[in-house]
């Protein structure tokens, strides 16, 4: 998407034609910077102090990252070291192990020669799909905001909430949530977005507001508690959220008060859709509360905030009484009986087991993998 | 409560045995600061400057700054003086109102040289009165904490989750919402309390999070998204919040993201409480989503946060991009089919207009003032 007029994507092959270049997203919202990658080091680096992050970015840097190994040692051992180094990076990420799997079958019956040319197709091929998924997933979910503007005065905003960032940021490019806003707004659709600031990590004040700004997209940083007035004022059309991992029965685990929208949501009749790329549906997990572990992570997370000082010097801040005990679980389950739909690649799919599997038959026959 | 083992309130006649003394709160969490207030505009300042905030406590404030105020100029000049300096402080506090309507009340008509020892007199009073209610709310939802700590194994602890400060810091002793904590935990029962930082202005780990911990009352500080899982996983017996305002049928208007946690109770069958002086029960307002207005705050306190580096120096940071716009509404309505019940001075009662007509009912007869 655009950024100030100029269309970027948050991963791409630099001018000169070989090298890889990435956003450094640990320095937004506050500093636009852009790091050019030349070797497999630099891309275990991106991805372990996230300057990338969001799992299709993730799998798109780590084949990235697996061209730029073979480029240091195309050898079958300079594969495995590849394979290696980049999955240590992130271990629990299911896309960085998808995409390192990829390659690696692709390569692994080919001469060494050849290995380098090929790791730099397969990791263009990851990024032209992970692209075509989430417009796909913008046309359709289009279609609501579409349906929705017709039902209101010429002009007037839909207003559209999302929660995190499941922005073109966290993938190649469009996004998945942000995708059908994107799209809207491109065809001169009047839209305006709540941005939740998503504590504690703030992906909504500090990537959702700056790629919505930078677009030209209205929108408006809210607290994650506001979500809830706003939709008993009738100041929301339509919620719009990501996932992180969908069961097949619909259930849909997603970052920390996902949930707690949905159920406002449902309590004022306002649409909740989640958009996710259908690779992400989990066809073994049939209860979401029950059987997703949810990751707790370091409770600075909480006690702590970064920001940029009056100076322009960015710091970090504590908000709590030295030694505070904090809890910090960065996902929840929304049940699917609070899910409107979900919009994927392939359509618009209620939220249950039956709805999932007549529409994915064939995936799924395929699935024990 | 205590601080470290010592008995404190948050504001107090001076041990000169004239003059007041207060906890200055803006410098919390990171310093505990004890004002010396000895006149008018010390008063005045530190409602303004929000050193002192919580209706209760503002109210109290108020009446020892009239009191200062007479012992400056005790003639009705100096009263009218007195009323209007501390009126203009923060003219949409209700408390602050009644406090200096009734010591005007009260002063009006007996002699310039008596008004000093009448004011005092009065401000105590409203400071005993304060006390008395919160521990009489305190009393009342101890009953309910020792039910539920009866339902357990012995020792495990009752889990609280509370929203924002209604903890003693926000009145003059005991709080609200805490004192059936304080008391319970006082008692030897083990309860642990979940403290939502109550974004924007992270009253929960500012204020809230720093009185458990020096009364030593185990607590972990979440982010406000978290109450809707922990609540999905059995983790919370019993939500406590305070009221700004209770209409006649029972919603509640409290800080904003309150009725994001009543949902959640009551989806997943938690009982949710609401702590109240029974004087901020509006008669008047039947229907708190339609009829009660909600501030709109500046949106500086949502893209900026107030912290300590690490240096101990406490600054403020920019956490949006620079110009993001910002809706920030203060307060949010709870409808009173999501509340357990009201608990009050005078009782646990429903949060319905039968059962408060029916409890209040001399109160109630009294209301048009």
């Amino acid at each position: 998407m655009n950024v100030d007029g100029v269309a970027y994507r948050s991963i791409w092959v630099n001018a000169d034609g070989w090298s890889i270049d990435i956003i450094d997203q640990t320095r937004l919202p506050h500093v636009f910077a852009i790091n050019n990658l030349t070797t497999l080091a630099q891309a275990c680096a991106a991805i372990r102090d996230m300057q990338v992050r969001g799992a299709p970015l993730i799998g798109a840097m780590a084949a990235y990252g697996f061209y730029l190994g073979m480029r240091e040692d195309p050898s079958t051992a300079g594969m495995q070291r590849a394979y290696q180094r980049l999955y240590e990076t992130r271990p629990t990420a299911i896309n960085l192990r998808w995409a390192l799997e990829r390659l690696n079958s692709a390569l692994r019956e080919i001469e060494p020669n050849e290995r380098t040319a090929r790791a730099f197709a397969e990791a263009e091929k990851i990024v032209a799909l992970d692209i075509e998924i989430n417009r796909a997933i913008g046309t359709h979910g289009l279609e609501l905001i579409r349906e929705i503007a017709a039902s209101k005065v010429p002009g007037e905003a839909v207003n559209i909430l999302t929660h995190c960032n499941a922005g073109w940021l966290a993938t190649v490019d469009w996004g998945t949530a942000t995708a059908p806003i994107y799209l809207a707004h491109d065809a001169g659709i009047a839209v305006h977005v709540w941005v939740d600031e998503t504590r504690p990590r703030n992906q909504g004040a500090s990537l959702t507001a700056w790629e919505l700004g930078h677009h030209g997209v209205p929108h408006s940083l809210i607290v994650d508690n506001l979500g809830g007035h706003l939709m008993q004022h009738g100041m929301v059309d339509l919620c719009l959220v990501g996932s992180d991992r969908t069961t097949r029965n619909g259930d849909v685990c997603n970052k920390i008060g996902t949930y707690l929208k949905a159920l406002a949501a449902k309590d004022n009749k306002v649409p909740f859709y989640v958009c996710l790329p259908s690779t992400t549906i989990d066809w073994n997990c049939s209860d979401g509360i029950r059987e997703i572990p949810i990751e707790q992570r370091d409770g600075r997370e909480v006690s702590e905030i970064s920001g940029k000082l009056a100076s322009g010097k960015v710091t970090t801040v504590s908000i709590a009484p030295d030694a505070t005990a904090v809890a910090n679980y960065a996902f929840d389950v929304t049940p699917a009986r609070l899910v409107s739909g979900l919009i994927t690649e392939r359509g618009i799919f209620g939220a249950s087991e039956k709805s999932l599997a007549q529409a994915f038959a064939k995936q799924n026959s395929r699935q024990p993998e």
